[in-house]
């Protein structure tokens, strides 16, 4: 174990009570069961991550469980044994510097995008404005190594997109904090749930490329209160 | 920012709480994921409106965070930045004088019924009873400008029904109040939904036009407590 | 109005909160949304019924609201407006003397059954065991006289299967008593949605007649707790 | 009735409290509607079982109502009558001396591929990690005497997968304590959920056996906290 420093304890006490609490979203939009999903923050100026730990509820969280880890993987300070995803977070944090939060999750209709190894088509005004272009999939990879991180980041590097459906697995989004990746992570299981139901019944007719472009455009650069998380 | 007039502060101060609180029905019937629909309401007897600020989670809102917009959407009381919906409430608030309340969502059904384009074809007593028709298709419209606000007049104008599925976008209703829009809102996510799984193993039996013209009668004029909103 | 005798005071004060209180188990299955779903029990021993005031919110009934008819549906006790679906509630009760409870919803699955015209198959154990038979389906019948009544007598009787789907319309459980006529709408939808869901992806295997009928026979018998409503 | 021996007192009163608290998971994950789905657990060191009563209301569930039942399902300790499901729980613990809790329910995507007779192929790694393999199919077997324990032992022997889907029936899961049964049904429910959504619009690309070898030996080993139930 490595040695938390002095100067990152207050950042890293924020982000434990944060990213222990923002799970709850993950719970409220069903877009986990049991222990199956996980939210890490990296913590600014510091090459370190806070990530949930590994096996526990959610209802059972609390800020004191959280783990910390440095950017390869190794925890620096914690009790319990950190997500068995935290190589993947950790590679992200690694190789995306803009990226302060990282979530997985197994959600269901993303998932079934990802059994197909089929992205999901940006047919809807609110997939242009959150993710800009089609939700890709990323390559099958085994848990263990660097395999799914790297995945993660040759997908989403030069994408418009937070979200990436890793093959035969489930979801990893990025955003600036943990929140934004949440929300990303909600965003695209809403958008897969939708989009999938309208294929049930026809094809749901595309977007031009262009408005694809002006809404995503105004959508990050307009939306919500000035000065706030989107 | 405009003047509030003083003889509009009481039912500001109601239609702030109202507005705010009906929200929730929003979350509780699940037609909305993180800060992606909207409530306004016509305030009676002014050029006003209250709307819900942009990208402010549901359970924060208080009747302090409420916008009051002009009808052309600009604000006139409140602090943070009204909905980026606010410019469609105020055309239809502009443009349809009878219209109290409108709503607007991305719920899941009704969505991917126009992503494909489609109307969603009244089939159920309970439609017939509520939209009196099949829910219409409005045209693509991008934000930013009156296309919005438009393509919804000018779909329900002479049409009976509360709810237009705009393509590749959402839903937009509308009712007397804040209350009947959202009513209209619910009713049509639950009928978009259970017509599209009634036709996911075959074709729903169509209505006689006639039977949906004594039911949609009946329903306006009978059903419900006298005097009471529906 | 009619008069409420005396002797039926005691019953009429536990079923107003009977009945009141269980139209909760229709919001926590999700099977009725706004307050298009209703239930009533039959007063024993008297021709009189308790049944939901016509479109008061679920979170706001209290047994003050409930509204007691004699079996034509005229108000004999209470303030409000009855359910607009009195009239079928009551004609079930002048016509069945058995049945000691009624229910009516629009849930989703069983709906869209209904939108079809088509029964529920009976391929689940489950459904052996509650409904004995498939769900069958009603005839269109419009609101306003007897005919829903007279189309749910004529379907139920002689049928094991206490729920009906009514064309084009939604689903009406009897019971011995109201919760048993709610616990048949939750089954209902229950079954409705897992044979269309197993419908979705190929053919459930029939059950053979005898099974049905041995799993119905054991389960109306054994089933439960001695003497308790199943 | 039997006798309850003082040395397996202090565990049967654990296990009231453990198998009656651990049914709201059931109904948190949304496996059971009414009363029909049940969990037990095996008393360790003795020839006894904890289980359900029949019947009775998941909210209502107290430990003074959980009931002891010996090997052959015979009540040894409590007032009602134990679940109808107890001869199979029974028959699996006589059968199976590693298995320490046993869950049984409906829940409707599992239940839809049993009514198809289908398995759910291993198409996610999440299925990989829990089930090892394809959750296979049991036979058709009626409740009154030792056919559907017969038939869960019969397919679970020699299988990876703890959970079997019971032909026409339902699911039932098995697991080293009632906490680990309750993890396979609602994972079981989850991935059989999401392949069947997967396929409605196509294939899933299959999992190399490989694949699924390294990815179950890697969670059932590694996964959780040291120690800890997984």
């Amino acid at each position: 174990m490595g040695t938390l420093p002095a100067s990152a304890e207050e950042a890293v006490a924020r982000l434990r009570r944060e990213v222990g609490d923002i799970h709850q979203e993950l719970v409220r939009y069903r877009l986990v069961v049991w222990t199956a999903g996980n939210v890490s923050a990296r913590v600014p100026g510091h090459d370190l991550l806070v990530i949930k730990p590994s096996g526990v509820p959610y209802e059972e969280l609390s800020p004191r469980d959280m783990i910390v880890c440095d950017l390869d993987g190794t925890v620096v300070d914690g009790e319990l044994s950190p997500s068995s995803d935290t190589a993947a977070h950790a590679y992200v944090y690694r190789h995306m510097p803009h990226v302060g939060g990282v979530v997985h999750t197994h959600s269901t209709y993303a998932s079934a995008w990802a059994a197909r190894g089929e992205a999901v088509p940006c047919v809807l005004t609110a997939m242009a404005d959150e993710f800009g272009a089609e939700i890709p999939v990323g390559p099958f990879a085994l848990i263990g190594d660097d395999s799914i991180g790297r995945g993660i980041v040759e997908t989403l590097s030069g994408h418009r997109s937070p979200a990436v459906l890793m093959r035969s697995h489930g979801v990893f989004t990025i955003g600036k904090d943990a929140r934004a990746a949440v929300k990303a992570a909600v965003m695209c299981e809403d958008v897969a749930r939708t989009v999938h139901i309208a294929r049930q019944l026809g094809e749901p007719r595309p977007l031009a490329q262009a408005d694809v472009d002006r809404l995503h455009d105004r959508y990050q650069n307009v939306y919500g209160q000035p000065g706030a998380a989107r």
